[in-house]
């Protein structure tokens, strides 16, 4: 796979053009393409730019309504539920996560949970925008059907997400990690390399194990049985019924307490509906942010420099691998694999946008890319 | 290994009467009691009266400090920090539920942060507190260290679980799980079984596999490297940086914010020092607690009813085999190992207990048991 290196900051400004050519203010645009780039200077490309194409088809095809706007349907000093109205997801938790460190900035914690909403990227960009202001962050998603339970077939619960931030030096933490074993993302980019996948990652619609990405991909969509495992595996014996249970914790953060649709409703004809959960809390409420910070930032550089397992050279600490790939990123552009980029060509000729302005001076796209 | 049932009513008066001539109130007696008889009601053998030895010689040797009490050092509405001073965990414990509940009661939410303590028993008794109150409840605590980060070979983080506890019909959703692939106590079975470990569970001193549960053990005990894995195993393959962040997340909620020992200083020179954290949420705060409560308890029933794997009889959700094994249990009595139950023969004459008062009219002890 080719792949390309283009300047953080015209892919910002191609970005948000995008979106405000489907109709979307430059402040909502912003938003939007934030989430969507973060992922990419994190080096988390299955969640960056090759789901542009993706959210576009989402807007084109009526399941994500340009036209509505979220709506704070509950509210207390330390909690909210928000109906997304199947507006931009990424629009509806950024709103979510504003609000829950809002609350949290005069009560010490806010909780809100958004229901009938749509895909928000990636959960980390929410955690650490309550990090950024100085707060313990967290954030959850739930999505379609993608786990199945321990002795299950069906994938009745999402990827289902728990990211969680806590500002420290010299790198905040950083967590954001499905309760599956893998992401759907890391069974396509295996189909899409015709790789066998590894053990321990999905079954079949008779409950085998299954190394076979592309009828693992066909039988979600085809809700014909099988799916990804739990974190744990498929049994009970490496603790699958724990990443079931962690997957269950962010369901009842999002669609539980919000009322909204499961897993096993979501994304089905046309209408997603996933729902989110945010929790921001002021450590200040526990005594001293600056002690705990420091408490805390003893504790990962106890960790990086605890000794390593024969051949490990390094222990990292959540978000230092993605502190260090937004460094290298920055400097050095963000990369872009031959397919996205033929998407992203595709996406600049159907929104009238030239496709040589962003891409053109720092890529040599090959000839068949530009024709 | 040979099991006898005893009667839950006379175990429990033993079990207050125990700590009651440790000197213990009757008070305190009772919610210690509770917590340990909860787990063999549960079916959770490991940390029942199996364990009670093990509380008696840390009361013994100044470990638990009898004569102290947990105090409340910061305060706020919706937060709390408890310095237990190094008294019971259970008590620590049990006051720090207790006090997120009644803050959640007043407005809605409560955390508290535990540090200086001692071994709480099951995360799960403190997290149904709450369940039992109508609220979402969930508990932390970190230990000594059990779990080897991703990459490393020193066991920094304990076996750090996370309970989850939200009222449901027929069955309130009652989550409970170490964020390592399994707990010492599953090692501390196959040790006494000479059973190898499966794959997956554990590593010795330089970083690779190991099946030996003796000898890891003996490599925790005596800090030489190697340990416990987190959850997703060895490497990132099968998501082992997942379980190592979840088990960083129990770290944040308890000795991060409380100022605590970090699980790498907990349990050294007859100094346990371990942290907990409790989180009780009224889910009136997100609109109705009864709506909630059924859709929870909706998608929990489309989960056990959703299609089996192959050979497999049944899907559970958590909580259910806990609550089928207390049925059991109270029903045809507690059931307690031969081993277990010399100890409590010893614990007996130690304490001045008649030992046939409790347990001379259910069981039928061996001789040598008697002798």
């Amino acid at each position: 796979m080719t792949y390309y290196r283009v300047d953080f900051k015209e892919l910002k400004e191609f970005c948000e053009l995008s979106f405000i050519k489907r109709g979307f203010s430059e402040h909502d645009s912003r938003i939007i393409s934030d989430v969507i780039l973060l992922s990419d200077l994190y080096g988390i490309e299955s969640h960056g730019l090759q789901r542009l194409k993706m959210y576009h088809s989402d807007i084109k095809s009526g399941m994500v309504n340009r036209g509505s706007e979220s709506e704070i349907i509950f509210e207390t000093p330390v909690s909210g539920v928000i109906d997304a109205h199947f507006c931009s997801g990424h629009l509806a938790a950024h709103r979510g996560m504003s609000l829950a460190i809002e609350k949290a900035k005069k009560t010490g914690i806010g909780i809100i949970t958004v229901k009938n909403s749509n895909h928000f990227g990636i959960a980390g960009y929410y955690s650490k925008m309550a990090c950024d202001r100085g707060l313990l962050g967290i954030s959850f998603t739930n999505s379609g059907g993608l786990m199945v339970p321990t002795n299950g077939i069906i994938p009745m619960i999402g990827s289902n997400p728990i990211a969680c931030a806590m500002p420290a030096e010299p790198y905040d933490f950083l967590f954001d990690a499905s309760t599956t074993v893998v992401t759907l993302g890391k069974l396509e980019i295996y189909k899409k390399l015709d790789k066998p996948l590894p053990n321990g990652w999905a079954i079949d619609p008779r409950g085998n194990a299954s190394s076979d990405a592309t009828a693992i991909i066909e039988n979600i969509n085809s809700e014909n049985g099988g799916g990804i495992l739990p974190l744990g595996g498929d049994t009970e014996n490496l603790g699958g019924h724990k990443g079931y249970g962690f997957g269950m914790i962010t369901e009842i953060f999002t669609s539980i307490i919000s009322l909204g649709m499961t897993s096993n409703y979501c994304l089905k004809d046309n209408i997603d509906g996933c729902c989110h959960g945010f929790i921001a809390i002021d450590p200040n409420i526990f005594g001293g942010a600056k002690e705990i910070k420091d408490h805390l930032s003893k504790f990962l550089q106890e960790l990086r420099e605890s000794p390593k397992a024969q051949n490990q050279g390094r222990i990292y600490t959540h978000g230092e691998k993605e502190i260090e790939a937004m460094e290298d990123r920055l400097a050095n552009g963000i990369m872009i694999n031959e397919n996205t980029m033929s998407e992203l060509y595709e996406l600049c000729t159907e929104l009238n946008i030239d496709f040589k302005v962003y891409f053109g001076n720092n890529v040599n796209p090959k000839e068949n890319l530009l024709k």
